[in-house]
């Protein structure tokens, strides 16, 4: 694509300067946009001025009164306009819309960098596509300082506007080791925000991974904080877990002192409150989307399930207090590469959990997603990158013939697991044995087992469900059948009988 | 209530008549009432024919041609006209309400014993409550042999028309071991359906920790299917699994034999598909509360993941064919009564999970609903009945200082989970090291853990969100705050840096 297909953006509007939209605002007037910027709140306003006038952005970034002062700061001509939202999904995305739309004309653009939920991005496109003004929901990762260096980013909508908006977000977005721009037009709707919350629920399933592997460090190994960010930076030099966002800030924090010596991350509550308070809402919409298009990611449902139950640390010390004291975790040796490899499991079981959903939801939806594009636009500038991950789901996307429906049973993942299944047992087993907190790892233990199983508990549950609930089943001789289809036999395990049959029963 | 509060049911219109209608049509005639049934399917109507000639009740059980001729003849003058839906889920219930909807009149009472999502119940109520037509949601629980005998209802709607219909329903109802029936005006609205959404929530949970104790037995222990009748029928006898729905037929099921001396267990597979092909909504519907009502409950996930994962054994055996032939379950010895107290421990925290999500959303929606009669309906007739968990949740449940919001820390719970704890400990580590499948018990012990637990891994999660998200965290020091309330504190961990300050860095 020509750099010069779309129009140049010489402006834009700025909605919401909170920590990421701040720190895009530094990125996009670093890149010769001129960027005029509303937030309700002043003291991201003050915020933003003072960050650009400290690295001498400030003629390029134009504080506005309101919405109204931006429109018109941004008119020029027939120019359409230009807007990036980053905003808190829901109500304040609707609100700024609003305000927006006396002034919004056709061929005019609006570009959600917010973590919204696909469906208002799909409503909110519904609703503006009658007007010819274009709404992209484009998922941003990596975080405030990616945002200001240069974000992974999936935008998603109208074909004809991604492709306007292309050669501006490739000058913006991150780049991968090979000098890649980290973004790509996704696919139609609101499959990029969807995209973007996947990346959000596969994230959730590796921070409680390595967040177990640092506790069992910590507290079971008794290993210090430096110990454990030289293991860190270890990792993510080289081998399995090499170029991994996680690990490498993992090493960061172990190490990070304040001015008096002490660690950091020693003062830090063990609370983890943003699904419980409902302010980030991809990791609840990620879980709500496995349970609906059924498809099994249970190493990203505990993890979001401990989250929560981390929440409230006064429902947790009144357990503690009546359960003889609770558990204590005790200490146990094991070798480092075990939990190396344990964690390496994890992470890419919850990758290969999170795609399946991702996949699930393209099928249903017909957007045709390219997936190595995807796992490119995650090798930099997001939370999840994981080179060497990216490395394996990459070969085995490359070959044709890969088996899309059931990614484990590709042989390029499946050798890694098989390497990695002993060392995860392990791990899972000597941690259960000392009491420590394994909720993610566990699941994603018993994941791998039941999924790679051909014979499983649920032999006993279907007969239960056919017993008393005439569910129907299949027989072995018809192994291993179709997929999800209700059997055709059913056992009369025990006869319904009522008072007329039992006074019957009685006279005989 | 007197006996004679309502009006006197002398005839019901029976909408639908698969294995639940069918069974309930004949306990309705067997309780006096004339019952008028149409069912589109030809199979159902002459099946319940059949049936209720067999038992000497065809004089008052009448095939209808359509639901026109059965409300015809269900009119007498000013009297209301009843009906009881049994369908499945969704549009069906639509579809029937469209075409009595003509013959409707102000008075009219519908009792939808399907097992409905709430939502729609909610939305029928307010359609039809300006015309003055009652619309109740009412869980029916048991499967087909306690729709003959008499289920446990739960009815939930409008107040006034619940009163009236209770003389009726606790006839034909369950009744528990004191003779009460298990039958009680749930509460307003949706509630009555959401209570049994609930209930087969906390089945699924049960069922996997069940199946998972079986295979224990049958594949690690080598016990005969005969052998594993027998522990359950004495586990049924009395102790912490006495008069327990799902051991008792689990007994049933690991001796019944076909008429060849085979086991039929033997011949089932092992694919759980009504999830997965959405004829049961329940489980899908208590996961997505779960998550929405931000309730960790990892037991019923992780279970519901589970069956998930077994429904697809092509997938299955694809993955297994790759990854060295799949993990082989070893064996191993454990005392029974380990067994025991760990399937005790795994029914019980489901059952916590369950209550509180039905607490939650009671919360939200103002129902106040009466905790002690739900565990009382829930005594007799219903799949989750477990006598010794009744007794427990009703001896917390009847101190009126129990700690509500945290069921776990009430004493009653916490000394009946002090004693299974190691047991459900031994019982899961012995299993994974055999590589036999517990998803559900593990997932139980990790959440019995982390929700008695003053320190989480989570500390390193917290770390690592404020590292990159800027997300607030609280310290130590201010232990242990409010519940899900966003920390105050954030540290710079890492600058976030741009192009411009990366120049001047390079100048300097």
């Amino acid at each position: 694509m020509a750099k010069n297909d779309g129009p140049e953006f010489k402006k834009l509007g700025m909605c919401g300067t909170g920590s990421m939209g701040g720190m895009m605002s530094l990125l996009y007037a670093e890149n010769g946009v001129d960027v005029y910027y509303f937030d309700p709140d002043e003291k991201n306003v003050k915020k933003l001025q003072d960050e650009a006038k400290a690295v001498g952005l400030d003629k390029s970034i134009h504080s506005q009164k309101d919405y109204n002062e931006m429109c018109k700061s941004l008119e020029s001509g027939d120019e359409p306009k230009f807007f990036v939202y980053s905003i808190p999904h829901g109500g304040p995305g609707d609100a700024v819309l609003n305000d927006l739309r006396p002034n919004l004309k056709k061929g005019d653009i609006i570009l959600d960098c917010s973590n919204e939920y696909w469906k208002n991005t799909e409503r909110r496109q519904k609703e503006l596509e009658p007007d010819g003004i274009h709404y992209i929901g484009c998922g941003v990762s990596g975080g405030y300082q990616s945002a200001r260096s240069g974000p992974s980013m999936s935008p998603g909508g109208d074909p004809e506007t991604l492709k306007k908006i292309l050669p501006f977000l490739e000058r913006v977005a991150a780049k991968d080791g090979k000098g890649r721009p980290c973004v790509t037009p996704i696919g139609p709707h609101g499959s990029g925000h969807y995209v973007k919350m996947l990346h959000n629920g596969i994230e959730q399933g590796m921070m409680s991974s390595i967040a177990e592997i640092w506790f069992i460090m910590h507290k079971c190994m008794g290993m210090e904080f430096e110990q454990i960010g030289d293991v860190f930076e270890s990792w993510n030099k080289d081998g399995l877990l090499h170029d991994n966002f996680l690990v490498s800030i993992g090493s960061d924090i172990n190490r990070t002192k304040k001015d008096d010596g002490s660690f950091v991350l020693s003062e830090v509550m063990d609370k983890v409150v943003q699904d419980a308070d409902d302010s980030e809402g991809t990791g609840i919409w990620t879980c709500e989307e496995a349970v609906r298009l059924h498809v099994p990611a249970p190493t990203i449902l505990s993890a979001h399930m401990f989250r929560l139950g981390s929440s409230d640390a006064v429902r947790r010390l009144a357990v503690n207090k009546v359960f003889g004291g609770g558990v204590k975790p005790g200490t146990f040796k094991i070798d480092i590469q075990e939990l190396q490899l344990a964690l390496y499991a994890s992470f890419l079981l919850a990758f290969i959990q999170g795609l399946q959903i991702i996949k699930a939801m393209d099928r249903e939806q017909g957007w045709k997603l390219d997936y190595r594009k995807i796992i490119q636009i995650w090798r930099g500038g997001c939370i999840i990158q994981s080179d060497h991950i990216s490395d394996v789901l990459d070969s085995m996307l490359g070959r044709d013939d890969h088996n899309d429906d059931a990614l484990l049973a590709n042989h390029e993942i499946a050798s890694e697991l098989t390497k990695a299944y002993t060392p995860l047992k392990n791990v899972v087993l000597k941690a259960i044995e000392a009491d420590a907190y394994v909720p993610a790892l566990s699941a994603s233990l018993e994941y791998y087992k039941y999924s790679s199983s051909t014979l499983l508990p649920t032999q006993f549950m279907e007969a239960e469900l056919d017993y008393f609930g005439e569910h129907m089943y299949e027989k072995w001789s018809e192994y291993p059948g179709e997929p999800a289809k209700k059997g055709p036999h059913h056992y009369e395990w025990k006869r319904a009988t009522g008072k007329v049959d039992q006074k019957k029963e009685n006279k005989l």
